[in-house]
């Protein structure tokens, strides 16, 4: 399974990641810290992982053989996101580049009915869901679930794209025309009420050790992860029990690195698996500067083959925001001596060169004593931070 | 003086740093986070920043003709070390580029006697000193601060280079025929017994703002800073006073951006400056896990025209050990698996492609709760780390 697990070689290691986006970029600290340098294969290139430092080929990473040329002389392969085709990762493996996390598991995560088939099967709390082929099978689902419930695009799914919520049985037609004929398939999923979103990330070392971090929620605007707050306000036990189910699920799909695992808090304290990344996840961008050691630091020691890092808070409270665009125009924003004046505040732009409304362009963290001061810093210095050029609205 | 003390411009931002060392490397994820690409003047090429994602050119930073063309379109040059010639930098600061620190401040504190001169002018404690022009001035000096006392190089001293012990009249004559001769003259210091050396990092912004970092204490070997230890043993008088000495100094020079304060503690309690580092300095590499804001990413804020984050610890105990060459071998040391299985230990290797006989390979910080503790652990990780090739010693 790997060239190096015990003792990686002594020179300059090279670590390859599939994508150039934010996620690469905030790899290369860390790697560059370990004495390990980093190249990205990126679709356009000017990556913001270019932009930090990263070597880049420009290729498309579904193109198997793009991707081998991509891994030759590389000591590992990792990935920025989960889209890359899972037989063109199979190919890289092939060619003799350990690949972490490797086809096997990708092959679970990128189609969610498989994703949530191996949760329910490892015994895990997930929503109810079924496979649904036909206008029949989604009025069947209906029957059994109950309305309104969602129907989900198996594959490619991200930030609310891919899921459409059905209100009831006279929605169906138009549902399953609208929606039905998702490349990859659909599949359906219980509508259940939650009183929050939460998250936990861990990371699974190549022999097989999980550390887990803080258990945080997580806010949605618009289905994108707006704020992430440490702690989350659920009880030890809720808190407990999302850790062993993110613990469950990351031994459940047998990744290497870090897992981003979402998950649902119900009304009567039950916890439900919603959903797995597996690589660095916004919702642990807050580790940066809240815990001993990053998810980013953790994800590349564990694909490297090297200890994991402590995983624990080393403050009482965090929050991180994400700095949206609100319209188009540069990708440096205006404000940023306003936003670094208000105290404690972590910016991280990730240079992309131009903005556009919706696009993640960076983020901020505070830590502190206390969340609610903590949210209020944050909530300030991103409110001064604006992409868009215009008039603000 | 400035080009942007208020507002930067709105596009991606060009640092450029004389020298691609180690402190220009520890500049770049904080420059980058901030929407800052870095270029580095670097005389050899393949420099530990160029390593790390800097554009790198190669030349000579004492020639003002190549530093003025490496200063286009950069937004502004700051410093790897101090060594850069003050006549050069002014050429660059006439060609309209913002200098941060400037020919000015550099002028200053390049010339050691000067320094001195100014920090005394300005009320500050330092050593007794007098520049000596001849062997009959050093008997002089010999006959007003007693013996023995230390001959030193008014220039490009560092980490110990540049200063003689002189023991007594007797030896005069053969101190002055091996050293009277530096380069840029001598000067004479009394011995100054003390207990401890310590050391305070400020930083001092565009507009004046300053900073001041914790006290620590600085053990050295061989004249290389060897340990940093926060914090410091000494009373509370004594920290108040060195920080209000450092950031006293900090005036005196008016310098932009990092200075590092190396202080004496005596006896009877009373603090001396010894000598200023117009740059970040290894005495503050462990703010990047100590304090809410790193040395690294203040003296980027301060040199650009932001404003300054906060210096304050965010943890009770932090040492700092330096990882030196104790042979010739690859820059990728042995041990990295057995230093990262150390709880908390932050490993910064600085991706030199060999390593010669002390010659700074890296360092690692551990933080925590407690000094004793965080000693132990950050020692058994240095120790588990080994550049040398060949048996171990």
């Amino acid at each position: 399974m790997t060239q190096f697990a015990a003792a990686p070689p002594r020179r300059l290691l090279r670590l390859g990641v599939a994508g150039g986006g934010q996620l690469a970029r905030m790899m290369i600290p860390p790697a560059n810290r370990l004495g390990v340098s980093v190249s990205v294969l990126d679709r356009n290139g000017g990556s913001p992982a270019y932009l930090a430092g990263a070597a880049e080929t420009v290729g498309n990473w579904n193109d198997p053989a793009a991707l081998v040329a991509f891994g030759r002389g590389l000591d590992c392969v990792t990935l920025d996101h989960e889209f890359v085709d899972a037989d063109a990762l199979q190919a890289l493996e092939d060619s003799g580049v350990p690949v972490r996390p490797g086809a096997a598991t990708l092959r679970i995560i990128q189609d969610k009915l498989v994703q949530k088939q191996t949760l329910s099967d490892a015994g895990l709390a997930v929503a109810p869901f079924r496979p649904v082929e036909s206008a029949e099978d989604l009025q069947q689902a209906g029957r059994i679930f109950g309305w309104p419930l969602y129907l989900k695009a198996r594959r490619n799914g991200y930030d609310g794209h891919g899921n459409l919520l059905v209100r009831s049985a006279a929605e169906v037609s138009e549902a399953w025309e609208r929606f039905g004929g998702q490349p990859g398939g659909v599949y359906v999923e219980a509508n259940v009420p939650f009183v929050r979103e939460l998250a936990v990330m861990t990371v699974r070392s190549l022999d097989g050790q999980i550390v887990c971090y803080p258990v945080v929620e997580t806010v949605q605007a618009d289905h994108i992860c707006h704020e992430v707050r440490f702690p989350a306000p659920s009880s030890d036990a809720v808190q407990a029990r999302a850790r062993e189910l993110a613990a469950a699920a990351t031994e459940a799909v047998q990744t290497v690195g870090a897992l981003g695992v979402e998950l649902f808090e119900t009304e009567s304290g039950d916890v439900l698996v919603n959903e797995l990344a597996p690589r660095p996840h916004n919702s642990g961008h807050y580790t940066i500067e809240a815990c001993y050691t990053s998810q980013f630091e953790n994800h590349v020691r564990a694909v490297l083959g090297y200890p994991l890092g402590s995983p624990e808070p080393r403050c009482d409270a965090a929050v991180m925001l994400n700095l949206l665009a609100d319209g188009g125009g540069p990708g440096q924003p205006e404000g940023i001596a306003a936003a670094l004046a208000i105290d404690g505040v972590s910016l991280h732009l990730y240079g992309k060169a131009e903005a556009r409304t919706g696009r993640k362009m960076g983020h901020l963290t505070v830590v502190g004593d206390e969340l609610d001061d903590v949210l209020q810093r944050a909530r300030r210095a991103a409110a001064a931070i604006r992409f868009a050029d215009g008039a603000r609205e």
